[in-house]
């Protein structure tokens, strides 16, 4: 039984990991036949917001291990903890989390810094030739981890896929119910709810992403 | 096209709506060709518990509303703007935020109240005979709001059963995979993560639920 890592960034799509999105790729591991372990990194979210208002809640701070812990009814392991060897693949959802949390894009655009314990761990997977995947926002962080060149969407975003471009990503534009996948590097990227509408929209394309990887996986 | 209301009870299976089991409620209402509006009352949560140890997070407190928006993607609307005529059936998923949210049952026992919102909300389904889903630990508030004699399970627990029985309940042990229907009230129940090892063990019981929640409003 393949197992998959799956990196979340906090809990709730305007400062942590898209639930939805979560939530779906830990189902669709599940009904592949794989299984997954969820990791995240100990430290403060960049910031929290109430997702009623969208307004920043300036007296809160709540760590990103800790609200990821939500999403994994208590079973988060912290990235520290991660080996290689235990894992065939790597999934990452999106969220804000991503762009604010495991990475600054959402601060810093192109000149975007990824969080040494992430940056290290998505490593380990390009390293290994083992296949990744990361959907919604999360592929802002592609660029720093496989270098020039690598082919990943963002969806339809022309500014972001023109940030992305200037560092060194081959944008490709991408459906909702579809992937991008770059054979040579093992690397799938889908939407997701950059584009979604419903849960079923971004199911259709989350279902797809994790049936490639772990296809690679094998 | 059927409305389903769906009342979250924050966001976190130890202290709010159990995430998976409200993800896989969404996912199911719009798959069954419905849609939903989601729906907290605007009080603070009983406590927070930090989902890595399972301590009390004593210096923290958080709104119901707020925390359920998370799940929402910001679209949950406040209990108090709910109107009976505008929707067909409700579901309540469960996690322990309908046991010290919603009610109080995981204090006080039989000795349980049900906030005065949401069981106004959820005996205006009673009194329309419109059909009505609870799932997991959610059916605790059955009693209050259906009176004595009315059908549905919590799974297997004997105590917990036997708590409802005292306070009225006609409880029926249940798999996880399973629902319990009470035809007369138009009531359906299902185990969910009182049993559930797994996303696919909590959908297979869900599904039935939605499907027959959805079904009965025809």
């Amino acid at each position: 039984m393949k197992n998959i890592a799956v990196i979340l960034s906090g809990c709730g799509v305007y400062d942590g990991a898209e639930i939805h999105e979560a939530v779906l790729t830990l189902l669709a591991i599940e009904q592949a036949g794989a299984k997954y372990r969820c990791f995240a990194p100990n430290i403060n979210q960049h910031h929290v917001i109430n997702h009623v208002t969208g307004e920043v809640m300036v007296a809160e701070q709540r760590n990103v291990l800790v609200e990821s812990a939500r999403i994994a009814r208590g079973d988060v392991e912290d990235l520290t903890e991660f080996y290689i060897d235990e894992f065939d693949a790597l999934i990452v959802p999106g969220g804000f989390g991503a762009a604010k949390n495991l990475s600054d894009f959402a601060i810093n655009g192109e000149d975007i810094r990824v969080n040494e314990q992430v940056l290290a761990v998505c490593q380990a997977f390009v390293k290994a030739n083992k296949p990744a995947g990361y959907m919604c926002i999360a592929p802002v962080m592609i660029p720093l981890i496989y270098g020039e060149g690598a082919q990943a969407t963002i969806g339809q975003d022309i500014a972001i896929a023109q940030s992305l471009t200037n560092i060194g990503l081959a944008h490709r534009a991408c459906a909702v119910d579809d992937i991008v996948v770059d054979e040579a590097r093992k690397l799938v990227s889908t939407p997701a709810y950059m584009l979604a509408t419903s849960l079923v929209e971004a199911a259709s394309g989350i279902n797809k992403l994790v049936e490639k990887v772990i296809k690679m996986a094998n």
